[in-house]
């Protein structure tokens, strides 16, 4: 029997640890898509306790202590921080087989070299423990990167972004880790929600452009993707809905007309037709502007956000209740490439799909719109995303990428999370391909050749990534 | 080489053994979603052939047979008992891999001391084994229930059922098994269908009721949750379409004007929008009266029923042709359980999907709707129901439910069945559900630690839902 | 470890060694639906380099080189045939887990009895080393046929065909193998598209049938029945698009004015509806026509076609831009199986999805309309088609047909290929049949029976096709 996550979790074979010790872990991080605010990083910001750290903001640990029947005052309501790290202490033997098990763990391992296992009767000495280890002072952000070794990462930005913090970042010599934007203009596309014309207002603010039509909007945007730019941007994200039926609209109303109608109305009363036109219009336009910068547009789709009218009243957004959709139009996507690769070429592009039942028709989407962009292929499927970001499904979306793709060029881990100690997700993520690329060379299936294996294993785990984001 | 279904069958790890041995194996069973008929209980039927057990009622084995193209003179025809058991046993070598050759063979093994491998050269000996160990009287209904260690079952009942059965059953002092009624609305609810008025009729004349508009439709349904109630009936069940857009029918018609018309038409003639409005609004209504009751709400979704217009023509309902949507329209069943949490709070409630591909999509619903009842998580997704009850489909569905909410507090199996061998496949879940652990902690991913893992198994198999149906 | 692809490649376990090596591998090939062209066998073509066998004509290969950043001039363009094979072996090593990775090194020890490992390194060796192999002068269609031991293969052919090979192949006394044609009726069926009006007049030239209305339409389509069954077809093939709703088209123009305006309009300005009316009628009355002539119906569903319109305006069809749609459409498929039953009964059937995700749909709608055909079941899942065609994609189809319906019946591989070295497709389909098989047997979930194994796998290797094909 294998210890309890000793140094060879998840290596199953001998391939597997030497790719893994010798190779993967060595590796710096390039977290390419996060969720993590600028401004802690700036500030250098620095926990007291355990819960600050876990449980302040992960809806992920929220939704865990949800399924396990905790009660919410121990989830986001006004018990102490000590009750709500016991309350999620205590779930924890019911989540086996979850990833947060593995996370939580590896976390206390790497960070608070806290063997322990994360139970009731535990929770206590693991509460003083990581609180001992907090208080001697080398557990800043900064120093949580550091250990970490992260070489990059991208936060996820508004267009009216100041990005002041990244500015703080980039001029403070003592934080040498690259701290990236990324562009994520949902706000502005969302042309049939309440909001929708302050927002406008805002960007017009931000952008310096007064807006009065669909052409100032687009000048306003172009605005700030230059600044973007200039703040070191290479990337973009769209959560887009792929029920939309992307470039099919075929809505009589000038697409100018919708614009103004939305702005006018503040969402209200738009078409479905209309909302599809003016994506359609705004995702083309911006695909356009990616690709003359060479940036990289990242597509994530799926998701159904805030299902529970209940819970959406009482906490708002990002707080545990999203869902994946069931229909995720695929078709759609695929026409809203074309449309986007006849305007003059699709940019670089990351596909990601909520629902696992997606993968393979993605891996055979993204062979019919790949061209060759310096040597690398120009649109690539993005890991086992968020549901999806466990043992299971990163091995399916890996073994299916690899049938349909081209694994060799995958570019691997990213963590989407919010916090900090997050990394060790690279860590799991390294495991769990080492563990697979061993299985097929152990049995025959790909040459035991020590060479091409430690080539590959170093491109997924980071130059495919550096190369193809020109880091 | 392992023996064919021995001991260990399934158990491929020590842990595993260990587990379903020392724990799984000595639990009582709740088979708390049935479809057994509760007159045989209670008239203690006996049976003198294995054809009558198997072959009578089992629309599982029908397709089996059909699928390794036996004539349906063998299948529900009119050949004698005896030609249809050797039919059937000598297509099993075909039936590789199928849930189905190791429930028959586990059938034989634990009821019958049978240890013969079911194929065409065995079938008259097997035939002689099984007629004689009915023949000597100890294989009553009762006696099946009572080896299989059965503690408590509910049948799936109308609610214009006086429950005359259940009455008997409680009544009688040599019957210790529970039996529950369970309440199956469904025919209520399609106002779209032929037979609507009759139906409607009929639960006036059982409830006492007299239904002239949608009001005392609902008295009508009162009257008879309160008497299933009163039977010590905790559980509904509705096998729902989520294909029908919930909570988003823009029917400018009134639901009281939509049941006068679903009446008077007998079905017929009823919109789109209309089934969706009337369904709609009966299924919140029933919402809130099993959220009051404290019941618990079985939602069974996806499947397509009835598919081949001839054979149900000639053999009517549950013949075996009923087959697996692929639209089974998640979005919606979010639209409808979020429609009841704004009525009042869903009630407990457990989700099954007909297609497995729904599984990740379950899962994350499930945290959607979460909300602490007596420490229980109220939302639950059923065990692999019905087509996807078999080895791959339970691993995986158990998989997906570790991966996205809490496999502790998973309810565990149910037959779902009409026969009362049916009881091994809680043997072989439990088995599946063992091994499953067992590579886990053998693996290293989870601790092995006994105190532990016998909790949780004892809970996933037994108290999880003696706790969730208060019995 | 086990060495690279040796003789026990995928054999796992010794049943699966044993079953491999003493029954799957002697048996010969019938390839029931394939893309080759039949010119090239009675021409008995001859290639002179491994780049005209490899990357002429196969999109498999030109996708993945797409997808590892290659420059179309190595792909399609004006490269020479080395550059362009040196292209291909370079990317080989980032296509770990893909299939062509195991294909090409197949079709390397088979045919050229080349050990090495396909990469740049080995580029200029292995192609001098094939071109040797090519120029010793057994190496022809014929040749290569006969080598991997084809009693049988059915090409792919429109009905306006005058199958002029077809008859030169069976003319020749030297050319054993069977070729049949295969009935492909898609162009006729398309009454939307561009070119419906000129291939009307195409098919009334081949059939002799002046078309002036659906009857004659459909006498046409008769005499090229007749015509074709003359030539010893046995089979039609339909790629069928799910979406359409069958069935529940309710336009009130009768089919004869839609084909009329068809025909007028030459595919323009045909509604949804009038196109659902029309293909539902026409692949009714094939339907019933294949019935009364015992000939096989293959529906091939699910693809979206020529996604990139750039790419389709540049190359054309079958070049590497077709995807897998998301939204198959079962119920769609059962409605029109289910009004073929009613029009007097399904013919033999065989369906192939191109979404994985309707494996287990698929399983069930088999159950729903099998029938008794001589014995044999009426009904069939073809396998793993084009995306799905590698490893996990037919253990994961194998596994689903398995568990709903009976593996024992299936009819197996088959190469859906337009090359002649393909066959080494039917060899890795055999391991990892027998590997799945020796699984369960080596774990106790079937018997140790060697007469039952053998017979089962030369059922699904050989006989269940010879039999259903009436070959």
């Amino acid at each position: 029997m294998a210890k309890f996550m000793d140094k060879d979790f998840i290596l199953s074979n001998e391939t597997a640890k030497k790719l893994y010790h010798n190779v993967a872990a060595k590796l710096p991080i390039i977290d390419y898509h996060c969720h993590i605010d600028p401004r802690e990083i700036a500030e250098n910001a620095v926990c007291t306790n355990i819960t600050q750290l876990w449980l302040y903001g992960d809806h992920y640990k929220w939704r865990a202590m949800r399924s396990c029947g905790v009660d919410e005052k121990y989830i986001t309501g006004d018990a102490s921080d000590y009750e709500k790290f016991k309350a999620f202490a205590s779930v924890m033997p019911d989540l086996i087989g979850n990833p947060m098990y593995h996370w939580s763990h590896l976390e206390l391992k790497r960070y608070f070299d806290c063997e322990l296992i994360l139970n009731e009767e535990n929770a206590e000495e693991i509460w003083r423990m990581t609180s001992d280890k907090l208080a001697e002072g080398n557990m800043s952000v900064l120093d949580i990167i550091k250990k970490s070794n992260v070489e990059a990462l991208c936060t996820t930005d508004d267009p009216i972004s100041d990005l002041k913090y990244h500015k703080q970042i980039a001029e403070n010599p003592d934080i040498t880790v690259k701290v990236l934007p990324a562009f994520r203009p949902d706000k502005g596309l969302n042309c049939e929600r309440k909001g929708f014309r302050a927002y406008i207002d805002q960007l017009a603010e931000a952008s310096g452009v007064k807006i009065t039509d669909i052409e100032s909007l687009k000048e306003a945007y172009k605005q700030r993707l230059s600044f973007f730019a200039s703040m070191g941007c290479y990337t973009a994200d769209h959560g887009i809905d792929t029920r939309v039926l992307y470039g099919e609209a075929k809505c009589k109303k000038d697409i100018a007309d919708i614009f103004l109608k939305a702005y006018k109305n503040d969402g209200d009363d738009i078409t479905a037709e209309e909302e599809a036109t003016y994506k359609t219009d705004l995702n083309r336009f911006f695909a356009q502007e990616y690709r003359e910068m060479g940036w990289i547009m990242q597509l994530h789709f799926g998701v159904l956000r805030n299902v529970n009218a209940v819970k959406f009243k009482e906490l708002g957004v990002d707080t545990g209740f999203d869902v994946i959709g069931a229909d995720t139009g695929i078709g759609n996507l695929a026409k809203l490439l074309s449309a986007m690769e006849t305007d003059g070429g699709i940019p670089k592009t990351i596909l990601y799909s909520i629902n696992p039942s997606d993968n393979e028709a993605i891996g055979a989407l993204l062979g019919a719109f790949q061209t060759s962009y310096n040597g690398m292929p120009k649109i690539m499927q993005g890991s086992a995303w968020w549901f999806n970001d466990n043992e299971s499904g990163m091995r399916e979306q890996m073994t299916s990428l690899a049938n349909l793709s081209a694994l060799g060029r995958f570019l691997g881990m990213l963590t989407d999370s919010r916090s900090f100690l997050s990394y060790t997700r690279h860590e799991y993520f390294r495991r769990i391909l080492c563990d697979l690329v061993g299985q097929w060379v152990e049995s025959g299936r790909y040459p035991d050749d020590e060479k091409t294996l430690t080539k590959l294993i170093e491109n997924i785990c980071y130059f495919n990534t550096k190369n193809y984001f020109k880091l």
